[in-house]
């Protein structure tokens, strides 16, 4: 269905229709000028980011459904990682004439399903058309008690540094849709050639066997096998939420905190900026699953490069007193990677023979 | 200066860097994940808007400086219609690569322009690039006392509706804006007709003619003159603070409000709609600008039509009861226009010769 054909208001009613605020802090959602909300003893966390087609995403490997849980899980992530809780999103997106109805509907099931997932409410947005490709902006906002805020700049010397899960599947998710989209595109080049050329001798045989193979073309799967958890980490990103839960269960409270989209070595370089502090971090320490490094050696790509560098990982990187050294070590995918210095020693990783290098937050 | 000459976070730096907080529920504003806001015993209002190139706006109209302007009065717009006060702004933007570090500098420019007029903290934002247009979102956060929200529901049967400062002024502007775009392009069409023809019989008198020409049109002066209130108020148009303050001094509380963005039928429709109730305005009662009326004669444009359906004109459409109809007598700059009805009278227009019309949100 043509989005001209239920306007603009038609499209808010319907892709709005089955929202219903479920949190306390909602007073009013949806149909006004702004939304309503209410926080008397906490806290509010906003932080806002923009999506754009081409840039920040390719539809070619993702489709709008999965595209929305993404992006709202990466606007959720940026309240977790200063140890808040999301409770609420506004949704902006700018569609081409190119996108149906049925494209946002899909859209709105991923945005849902993301919500739902850490029980948010949307509350508004804006819906817009554009002249170019698709444009998405989310607005996350969120609680935190007054004083369980954890900013990028309380790390402090001796302070130990931890990551969440593990690093680099993300980006070796991405080289292997980059991968299958370019045997795609070979083989539509060559069936294109041979298409010219039996357009030119006109032979009808041949060019019934063609029609044949625009089909398996048409068809086509990408080889995803023995990788399905890396593309899961480039498509389908979770906000690292279970991680604040379970450092707050263990009643540990991070001195620092960022979540990881840029990469480990951009991000801690954040952190100590921010606290005016250094770090030393081990190469062997950096959680790393075995398909990230199956794949590493598969595309002759430096795995702890990946790993520093790679970025989309959406997990925590954080500081904690060395007092909860062991206490960190009963807690599942949380990794002690190193420790908090004195600004004056600098930023080094300590390679797996022993060296120190500097920690470059370096591009591809 | 290119972009990449400085990076994204060189880029940050040295636009936020003389971003200094003024409000107190602006906790920590841009550098860490998310903002940090508290609001304690206030409602706090958020809404969000997007504005793609060749939708919303056409930078051959329009400057950087201006831009950000008009699209921070926008976004403030949503708060006042609430009967709110703006306190936070998040911006985010997505620039192609033809956009200059300068570029940047400007839309901050009018950005803190806008801010500084309405005290405003700018708390956070994205930076990204466009392989397309320019995209920017605008979240605005702002405050209102609990019982002092207006919603576009609460209008009631006999309560008088009004609407501040006048309308169909910033929709002539664009008129112009877009009559003198079309006349340069003339221009330019014919320049290079003629530069043709110069070329093919390579006539040296001739092309020293046409340089002078060209230097000529690249100065084109758009012609304004009577007019510049139009341009004023579709280039710069101001968020209705000032009709919520003197409201406030007044002592009157609207049972219902809206921002008339797309023209005063469609907003009236909306208020009629979430109210359940219906509406008599009156043709003769609707504030006109003299420069308005005087270029619709000149386009041969309905003036009517103009006022009811040109939008953008970022005045408050509200409702109050039948009891203050002298006390906004007394106020300056707000007009009323009409009264709410039953639903089952429907939503009409009584025109100067007396006839009831249906209501309608037509485009042109």
């Amino acid at each position: 269905m043509e989005i001209k054909e239920i306007g603009e208001f038609g499209l808010i009613e319907r892709l709005t229709a089955n929202i219903h605020p479920q949190n306390s802090s909602t007073i009013i959602s949806i149909g006004d000028d702004a939304a309503v909300l209410r926080y008397e003893d906490k806290e509010i966390l906003v932080a806002s980011q923009m999506f754009m087609e081409g840039v920040q995403f390719d539809l070619t490997y993702i489709d709008m459904q999965h595209l929305a849980y993404k992006v709202a899980m990466i606007a959720m992530s940026n309240i977790f990682a200063m140890n808040g809780e999301p409770r609420q999103i506004l949704v902006s997106i700018a569609l081409g004439k190119r996108f149906k109805v049925e494209d946002l509907d899909s859209f709105y099931i991923g945005l849902k399903n993301a919500c739902q997932r850490w029980n948010v409410d949307i509350v508004g947005g804006d819906t817009t058309s554009s002249y170019t490709g698709l444009a998405i902006n989310l607005t996350c906002i969120g609680e935190v008690a007054k004083n369980k805020i954890v900013l990028r700049n309380g790390a402090r010397e001796t302070d130990i540094i931890c990551v969440s899960g593990n690093l680099g599947a993300a980006y070796m998710g991405l080289q292997i849709l980059e991968r299958e989209k370019s045997v795609y595109y070979q083989q539509v080049e060559e069936f294109n050639r041979k298409l010219d050329a039996v357009n030119l001798n006109g032979n009808k045989t041949q060019l019934a066997a063609l029609e044949k193979e625009r089909e398996i073309i048409a068809n086509f799967q990408p080889d995803f096998s023995g990788k399905e958890y890396l593309i899961d980490r480039q498509l389908k990103p979770e906000a690292p939420g279970e991680i604040i839960w379970k450092l707050k269960e263990a009643g540990i409270l991070p001195t620092s905190m960022i979540d990881i989209s840029d990469g480990l070595a951009s991000e801690l370089k954040h952190i100590c900026k921010e606290s005016k502090c250094g770090c030393r971090i081990y190469e062997d320490r950096i959680p790393i699953d075995y398909q990230t490094a199956a794949t590493c050696e598969e595309f002759n790509l430096n795995l702890t490069t990946a790993a520093l560098n790679g970025g989309e990982d959406y997990e925590l990187l954080f500081t904690v007193p060395i007092t909860y050294h062991n206490k960190l070590q009963e807690l599942d995918s949380i990794r002690q990677i190193g420790y908090i210095t004195k600004a004056s020693l600098g930023e080094r990783i300590i390679t797996r023979d022993g060296n120190e290098l500097e920690l470059q937050a370096q591009g591809w």
